[in-house]
């Protein structure tokens, strides 16, 4: 895989905007299939959806005023990013806006609630005891999903939310604003979708693919869709409604990097007392069609087994880092396979390599093609490997993946070269090693769990599909800002990682030899490389800290008899049977194709195992036991997350006991949960 | 397998009463294990669950009263049925009991309700314009299962409801009352549990197997609990409390066979006018331990593929026929594999035989062990069998199965001796042919759809693996009555079935050839025997069938622009991907190991891939998009019930728009399964 080669396939995909259902996207989903054909996969197909999707109303454009008592606008925010030098005449840059907003134009106070998380409402409302009915929020970006955020606001009663990027989130030091640098320009704001979908796809078709015969409900009925206007600003628009707002000052860990005070509200102060803010938001609702791409290598001895490497193509404007850094690693992970395949060579396994439509509005694209083709997957699916940004940073290498996927990630990375300057020689898994070790766990590189956000997110999450995501990143001890600066606005540019994030392009190949090293090993060994005793020790580990959170409340746990014996009495039984299965594996015929198979069908159903058909409560679509978001914050990872989220309700619940009832419930799942994975390991009679 | 054995069998295991949760049950379940290790099979386990069982209380005894305005009792229903000849000194027979009834004293005047049906009900409030709020209501035994009955008390407003075995449904012309003949006494009454589970197993544990560790929800809390005090009596007590009914004289076929005039009430006649009804329920809910056996004979070359011989042990009292006949059947089947083993015979794949504990209480313990084995299950089992009565009649074979089983039954049928005297050299498949031809469908021998009732539903139904009964029955077209008239009363003894069903126990052996010759065919076929064409054959007949009903509709049909068209796009797709599966297997390299394992996978997997997730609505552990029975009555299988309750709850609908928004969904998701189906058939990759 080749440096130049990800280069100008970068530069290829990144000269025009290409917002999923837009024409331009179906001209790369073409342009990519064309290639993928010529670089000699067996097929590659498009595969159309017709999903809901949001766009603001080209006559109306969204904005926020200042309006004083005669509802003149004395303030309005601006309608559109600074465009960047080159770009000029760029037709179709959508302007920011917040995917799904409600329409509408609420007039309020405002009341600021910092980053909009569970806890922030509980702070304001319950230590500053400030209502927010009838208000409109204004919270910074940052920490948690913004979907959350809306979520929060709405379920406090907020008619509205604005949401800034703060230079305390959206900004490095020492780093010129794009650009001149990397850093987010006060002009610019962060796009995105403000869904909560818990993994539903589609909000209109949940469960089932969005094709031509496919029930849709209603828009009222919809999953996830906000019922109140949100907008998204830069810091320099942000400056202007905060700079004037009155009441009580917050706590410090409240306070950004804006020369403002950050007030909580609601309002502004008493020489402005009588304005009040609307938000004009016209945003529309759209059923539209998208995109897929798939392309496949037909596997020569189980071709019903599949390895998957799928990353998005949609992006908000031009995907200069989202997706297509991560997208230009797959378009040469391809023309390397392509290689391969004529030379001769062809995997054990099938491979399925996916363009992903409309990852931007909720994981759509890939979350219908996993409901389109939920039955296969089920039942042949081996791993899933994702490719949304290569890039976030220029410090090391991330890596988010299932427990039974670290040994290999392992292997792997001590086979692949440092991508970085003066490394020569140095492996990319010593130069992690280095930069990021797994503190206060073990001597290893950091691997962390995944959570959600990209398109893994239904394959591991709703199917229980072994899934791994890697990409390079930035260094999280001394980079304090949010994803990177300039996520999701127009100066995610080719320039911007060609000048900055990876002149020589090195970085992205280190990538794409871990995420085309994944797909090669799981495709083509003939035992898979799956570590079941990882996962042992890994089941170990969240059991432990699970129950330190639990601890937090002895006297409860003492007084509700809550017990987290069944679930280390699960763990134990599990690290036994992991350990006799891999025993076994050592001593395997290797020329009994029937012995093989059995045992890699013990492997691959691993994962398998931990999905709960009845879902984690209240989220049908989010089934992993072992690893979902939290219902607070959709980017994060849990361990045992029922269990998680019901130890988080405690401390909201009006009725403790039934809040307790409900961890113990948890638990029982949990464990029983772990049992029957345990179950799947040991001799199949 | 020998009809002297099977006798010995039965004899031997019908001496006691063995209700579940019974020391008797627990003893025969522990000679089971010791014999099924005897006759030579490779484990045999005991498998323990706490489930919620019902008992009447042993000091306060259930009746039913007529009391005078004083709330003096007139007339009280029986405490217990006449115990048959030689049974006089035999302990622990239960009396006749609704179990899981709810407790309680209500009275009130009595409303006479037919069947019980939600058409009698409708027909009640609708068109008699009775309103049984308050009131407690009378139903007859039969046409739906006994739960459906409680449930439409329940939600018609009823305070109590009471159901009698009326001759004109449990009573054979030209037949003695048992012991002389094998009628049920004008004393006997049918007991019964009264649950509305839907699938759920254990009331306290849905979706988890009940072990120590496992959450149990409190009894409020529980799944399918009746709120209302139930009792089941015979029809001499039935005519005390019908003859002097007022009210409306019903249409003809609310009319049973006793000599009153079956008049609806409310209430008594003038006479006794100022008499009412109380019921004295005191049954008792109670968590219980229960019992499975699991024997195994691990498979020789796919230990990790199962095929599952499964039927109850538990029993209202002696069990002669419900469930011991068939528990016979499947002794003797493992007897004789015992035989074939210690012949140096080894099944290709690995046999499980179940004796389930708590059928009875809601096919409890199939249940909890499908719960407790799901991963496993979902990912190895090729089929399930079951084993439950093996005799309700002295007529001809009755099969009920999953349609890729069809060609397997009819095969196998060819190969199996007609018991029936006068017919030596006659098939069993003749036999069956000439007494029950599927009329004006098809040439061959009537097939019928599964429903529910017994302890395949978890496996066929939740879990969707391929499923399928039979047993020897009566001539549908001649006798009336409901099952068998003796059904769950004391009069099913050893010697009903020595005397009467099958006096030289050639049925009960054919029975067992038909039963273990599925088991074995299943185990040891190098191919599965399972025919795709057939599915798709049926999918078709169920296709226009379901149309067919909609069509009674066609002005709403028109104005809410409903289409099956999308179902039968659907059902083409299967009909090609099943032929052209159908043709692979023809040309297949069966010494390939792998391409044998690959489309075995394929022919397993397919009736997985009728299972939504998601369950039927407000059914989550009803998941076969094809098969289920109705919401209107556990005991009848109907295709596409997702459509098919849609439909049927347009007549009761408010928002008829709404209701067919809800038939449109529900063909939606048919027309998507089959599609996903109809993928799973086709190559690989």
């Amino acid at each position: 895989m080749q440096p130049d080669q990800i280069r100008e396939h970068l530069r290829k995909f990144t000269q025009l905007p290409h917002l999923a259902g837009t024409e331009q996207n179906l001209r790369y989903a073409e342009q990519i299939k064309k290639e993928w054909m010529e670089f000699g996969l067996d097929s590659v197909e498009m595969v159309p959806y017709d999903v809901l999707l949001s766009y603001p109303n080209k006559s109306e454009p969204n904005y926020i005023s200042i309006i004083d008592q005669l509802g003149n606008e004395v303030f309005n925010t601006s309608l559109a990013e600074p465009v960047p030098e080159g770009y000029e005449n760029v037709s179709n840059i959508v302007p920011p806006y917040s995917a799904f907003s409600a329409k509408g134009q609420p007039e309020g106070d405002l009341v600021y609630v910092n980053y909009g998380r569970t806890e922030d409402f509980f702070q304001l409302q319950r230590e500053m005891n400030i209502n927010v009915t009838g208000k409109i929020v204004i919270v910074r970006y940052g920490k948690i999903f913004r979907g959350n955020k809306v979520k929060n606001a709405m379920l406090a009663g907020a008619k509205g939310i604005i949401m800034f990027s703060d230079p305390a989130d959206y900004w490095a030091a020492d780093v010129q604003p794009y650009p001149d640098g990397w850093n987010l320009p006060g002009g610019g704001a962060q796009r995105g979708n403000v869904l909560n979908l818990n993994g539903a796809g589609d909000p209109l078709t949940p469960g089932y693919p969005a094709k031509d015969y496919t029930y849709r409900f209603s828009l009222e009925d919809g999953v996830g869709l906000p019922k109140i206007p949100v907008h998204p600003i830069g810091f320099h628009d942000a400056v202007n409604l905060l700079k004037n707002m009155g009441g009580q000052i917050p706590p410090n860990n409240w306070k950004g990097a804006l020369n403002v005070s950050y007030r909580i509200g609601p309002g502004f102060t008493d020489d402005f007392k009588s304005q009040k803010v609307r938000m004009n938001i016209h945003t529309d609702n759209q059923v539209t069609r998208i995109y897929n791409v798939i392309g496949r290598i037909r596997g020569a001895l189980e071709p019903d087994r599949y390895v998957i490497l799928g990353g998005h193509r949609d992006a908000w404007v031009f995907g200069g880092i989202d997706p297509m850094s991560g997208a230009a690693v797959v378009h040469e992970t391809v023309r390397s396979a392509g290689k391969l395949l004529s030379k001769g060579w062809r995997p054990r396994r099938t491979i399925i390599f996916a363009s992903w439509d409309a990852e931007e509005f909720g994981l759509v694209g890939s979350t219908e093609w996993a409901e389109d083709n939920t039955k296969l997957l089920q039942e042949r699916a081996v791993a899933y490997i994702n490719a949304d940004s290569a890039i976030e940073g220029m410090y090391t290498l991330r890596v988010d993946c299932t427990p039974s996927l670290h040994t290999l990630v392992y292997d792997l990375t001590k086979q692949i070269a440092s991508p970085e300057d003066g490394e020569e020689g140095v492996s990319l898994y010593e130069s992690w090693h280095k930069r990021d070790n797994w503190t206060n766990d073990r001597d290893a590189p950091r691997i962390s769990k995944l959570g959600s956000g990209s398109d893994f997110e239904a394959y591991f999450i709703r199917l229980g599909i072994a899934a791994g995501r890697a990409r390079y990143t930035k260094n999280k001890k001394t980079e304090r800002y949010s994803s990177y600066p300039v996520y999701h606005s127009v100066y995610e540019t080719f320039e911007i990682v060609e000048k900055f994030y990876d002149p020589s392009f090195k970085r992205l190949q280190a990538v794409a030899q871990v995420r085309g090293g994944l797909i090669f090993l799981l495709a083509d060994s003939q035992l898979l490389p799956l570590d079941v005793n990882q996962y042992a020790d890994s089941l170990r580990k969240y059991a432990q800290s699970i129950t330190q959170l639990a601890q937090k409340h002895p006297e409860e746990m003492k007084m509700y008899e809550v017990s987290f014996d069944s679930l280390f009495s699960a763990v134990e039984n599990f690290t036994v049977a992991a350990r006799d299965l891999h025993e076994c594996l050592q001593t395997l015929d290797r020329a009994d194709p029937l012995q093989v198979r059995i045992m890699n069908d013990q492997l691959m159903y691993l994962e398998r195992a931990f999905i709960d058909p009845l879902g984690l409560p209240g989220r049908p679509f989010y089934r992993h036991v072992i690893f979902a978001p939290s219902s607070h914050n959709k980017y994060a990872g849990e361990s045992f997350p029922g269990i998680y989220d019901a130890l988080f309700d405690i401390q909201n619940s009006a009725d403790p006991e039934k809040a307790w009832e409900e961890v113990k419930r948890q638990i029982s799942i949990a464990a029983f949960t772990v049992h029957a994975a345990a179950m799947t390991l040991t001799p199949p009679a």
